[in-house]
């Protein structure tokens, strides 16, 4: 059992996306993962797929999350309910900050780029 | 894929009780629940466990968690991890209404109260 405060968001390598962890293998979880994530306004994540399905909470903004060809808009109160396997890609369509927590059924979370090589995450996943 | 509005807090038979289903089986899910739960002052949840680990993000109020006879408080931008099978209990103990998501490696969710006996959960888990 562990409380912790929810560490800051930082800026990560992917252009106007910063992260936090709020919960993975470092708090000794085997089964869960939950991220905090900020896209700026025009930011895009990679497409990309993972192995266990995520959901996301849009807690401010508004976005698109691409999926198979097709774009489903989202905003502020919107869960996305993504499938495992299922390839993803989530971008601010909006002017204010796009504010997401995700939640993830592995730790550390695997991802995958389109041509099938691992997407190396650059924070604690 | 589906993305939804967060459907609202319903009152649960659990006095001073909100609860809505973010996500679950009813979503597709196999591997995940997440739940909002809004507990109004002074209310507690009964003690309880899960099979699966839990990852409670409060994002309002303050409140206390109990672990194995230690309670551990906690407020808005705490995240408590809980690992599986771990009895627990949360308690409202300031005077605003304690908002928490909370993230479970498991759908439906299944509960069992001190004597072994499964909660029956009112809600879509």
């Amino acid at each position: 059992m562990m409380v912790r405060t929810a560490p800051p968001l930082r800026p990560a390598p992917f252009p106007g996306i910063e992260h936090a962890t709020l919960a993975g293998q470092a708090q000794g979880l085997r089964q869960l993962s939950v991220w905090h994530q900020r896209l700026a306004s025009g930011a895009t994540t990679p497409p990309h797929r993972h192995d266990c399905e995520e959901v996301v909470l849009c807690q401010g903004g508004r976005g698109e999350v691409e999926l198979a060809g097709t774009r489903h808009p989202f905003a502020a109160a919107s869960v996305l309910v993504i499938p495992a396997h299922a390839w993803h890609q989530i971008m601010n369509t909006g002017s204010d900050p796009l504010e997401m927590v995700a939640v993830f059924a592995e730790t550390p979370v695997a991802a995958y780029l389109p041509d099938g090589t691992p997407l190396a995450l650059p924070w604690e996943s």
